[in-house]
């Protein structure tokens, strides 16, 4: 594990509400992290699909991380506003978010997200983000 | 309780999410819902902060329902996307989510959302929204 | 005239684009900046109505010039990133953009905009705007 | 020349705005239009480059033509939203917005667009957009 990626494994540990959603990170590259996310009753809608706010939760999160491994080593990165399209109900056993980096600059990350949805064999997308991620120094 | 106040506080109570982040419907009038969020670590992010997937959640719910208030009564919502500005970190005690909708068409409704913070006696907005929802017959 | 409103009017004046529309600037106020664009075919679309384009470009011009009015007196600001909502198609005689400082930070400012269509004594609002933008020193 | 590329080239041609901004359809396939944009110090901004409104204008209209190539055939459009970022001052001879479906149902079309910049023998992305578009019967 590099110094990125230890860096990523030990600030998504300290995150209450990863461990709350039950969400798992799965890996960090350079300009790309991935997080899942099993099904869970609690977090259901009123239809009993996973909540628009787990998606997105799981989905800003990856992108926040995937600006991470972008940004100075000195900085840490806060998301500045996101933007989601929920563009089917969220049902499956497991979802999977991609956070992807499309530019960085030295203030400013763009960030492009999609979470997958896997039911039996097959696999959805289900949502679409665009972020803007800042770099502040602590 | 009128009907809407009654059919948006059974489908609150139904959301495994809000009991999950522990929040708490507060009121529920034509075209704006507000939603409470007390503070808990289980919510946090790396810094201790709420996460913004929680502070998302109840502002995205807010304005879901906002929007289900101005719906035909045969139909049901969904939010087809939303965009979120977060401003200040979520420091605070308990944090209000309030939604509300600023143009109702037969299909669309968009609703503007905020949170607020509060610390003490002092209250800030910390996140603004704007929210596209689409009215769907079941 | 105070500085601000001197400076957002010469700015103004320098963009090829405000004279290719036909936008005038209308007012510069704290936090507050309007411009008003007169309907012309030149900015149709397809259906004759004005062109979701020409409507985005005016308020998104006055929710930049909002933000400088708040900015350091030695940064200039660029737009980072909006989010425009088309509520209804842009027919009138003449459309005003609203550009309103909603938070403004060191480094990030929040507006919201909303663009307003005139039709003989009619007034709607058409669309609204979410917007971030940088100070940047030159 | 197949009906629905006919039908996106004649519909381009009607738009006053295409005109006034000099832009150019390029291509039109399944899911996916460019149009071209050539600098003109008629769409600049106060620094020079071409104004957020006209890069907007052009990917906007590409996503919502891409939008109607999935339409159903007695279906007009109608772009409900879209958000952007301006990752870089939109500097260069030449633009390109390509704008792309990603999910497309029997109502709303979710797209994603970009905007390059070309100077000389670079080309750089200076935009990336999301849009939601509609489906509707005329």
């Amino acid at each position: 594990m590099n110094d990125i990626q230890e860096r990523v494994a030990g600030s998504f540990k300290s995150q209450g509400m990863m461990a709350t959603l039950g969400a798992q990170l799965v890996s960090v590259a350079d300009g790309e992290v991935r997080i899942a996310l099993p099904f869970s009753a609690k977090l259901s809608q009123q239809h009993g699909y996973v909540h628009a706010g787990a998606i997105t939760s799981i989905v800003d999160t990856a992108c926040g991380y995937a600006a991470l491994t972008k940004a100075p080593p000195d900085c840490e990165v806060v998301t500045a506003e996101f933007k989601i399209n929920l563009m089917r109900p969220a049902i499956g056993e497991r979802f999977l978010a991609i956070g992807r980096v499309v530019s960085s600059g030295k203030l400013l990350t763009v960030c492009t997200g999609e979470v997958q949805a896997f039911s039996g064999t097959e696999c959805k997308v289900v949502a679409v983000m665009q972020a803007t991620i800042v770099n502040v120094r602590p």
